[in-house]
């Protein structure tokens, strides 16, 4: 047999290889100890394909739907073998002034032992699938600045780099300042 | 009569007035000619508030339900005098490490006639208040690198710039040809 790898939309029983691939990547990154999700928090706030479902073809239509607590989608890669090898999280976005929804990839990983067999190129491709499929307006990420094999990776396949645009964030106990601000 | 602005979700019958601002930030930014938004494609990508509400209080709850097509909510801020002067609007994001949700905030414009009165402030408030009453992790949004006035009006509200992280983008005919790249 000549199968090539699976990609389709995670299921509830995939949560613990979600898990382990999300806290490999935080490895990866030296910063496990950063990593708070758990099995439940990852269960209760991504929307997951149905466990009866054999398709193997992605369709977010057959997803739970997605919801302000949970917004999160993911797209799980299994190797010839059958091993969760990579993982594609997301979120839908939205474009203003096309007035168009759109998808952010959150975090993009294959596994170590699982490089260089294009695995995160198909994971990308399926997204750019379900953007097209919707009509939506455009497939966004980030990646960190010094990571140029990532970035010529990314351009090789059509993406563009935003570099005049920074992101702004507010997180932890400044969160609760912002909110009772003007109190 | 000494009171505030009112800030809000919108109603389907904000929409002529959020097109306006809309197209007034395009302008502003000499990009008018990029505003593909009708009033339609806004009314079938946006959660709004129903109509009969009288809640002046923002609470996502009370609006539609956002979902891969409509993802999008939008708060409008009206002046004393009952006039649109802003719009913020947003979507929820994800934060993997945290298993949380949380918000970005894809626009965020108030008219040039009513700056100066803290209503760009009263918005991201008003965000920062959704997020944590969601138990969100992270509020975001972006801002083009030569706008300093905005850069440290945000920090000093607490944002943090998020400088070692740059954003890929894949759209129009880029979208197309990497959904087909390994067909």
């Amino acid at each position: 047999m000549s199968s090539g790898p699976i990609v389709r939309h995670a299921r509830r029983e995939d949560v613990p290889a979600i898990l382990e691939l999300i806290r490999e990547l935080a490895d990866y990154e030296h910063e496990l100890s950063s990593v708070e999700a758990t099995e439940e928090k990852l269960l209760s706030t991504i929307a997951f394909a149905p466990s009866s479902s054999t398709s193997t073809v992605p369709s977010a239509q057959e997803t739970e739907s997605t919801s302000s607590s949970k917004p999160a989608r993911c797209l799980i890669l299994l190797s010839p073998e059958g091993t969760p090898a990579g993982i594609a999280l997301y979120f839908y976005n939205y474009s203003t002034w096309r007035a168009r929804p759109g998808i952010y990839l959150e975090d993009l990983y294959v596994k170590q032992t699982e490089r260089k067999k294009g695995y995160g190129k198909r994971l990308l491709v399926e997204l750019a699938k379900e953007v097209v499929a919707m009509e939506g307006g455009r497939l966004e990420w980030s990646v960190l600045k010094w990571n140029e094999p990532s970035i010529k990776f990314y351009e090789s396949i059509g993406a563009n780099m935003m570099s005049e645009w920074v992101g702004m964030r507010v997180d932890g106990e400044g969160l609760n300042k912002l909110a009772t601000l003007l109190d």
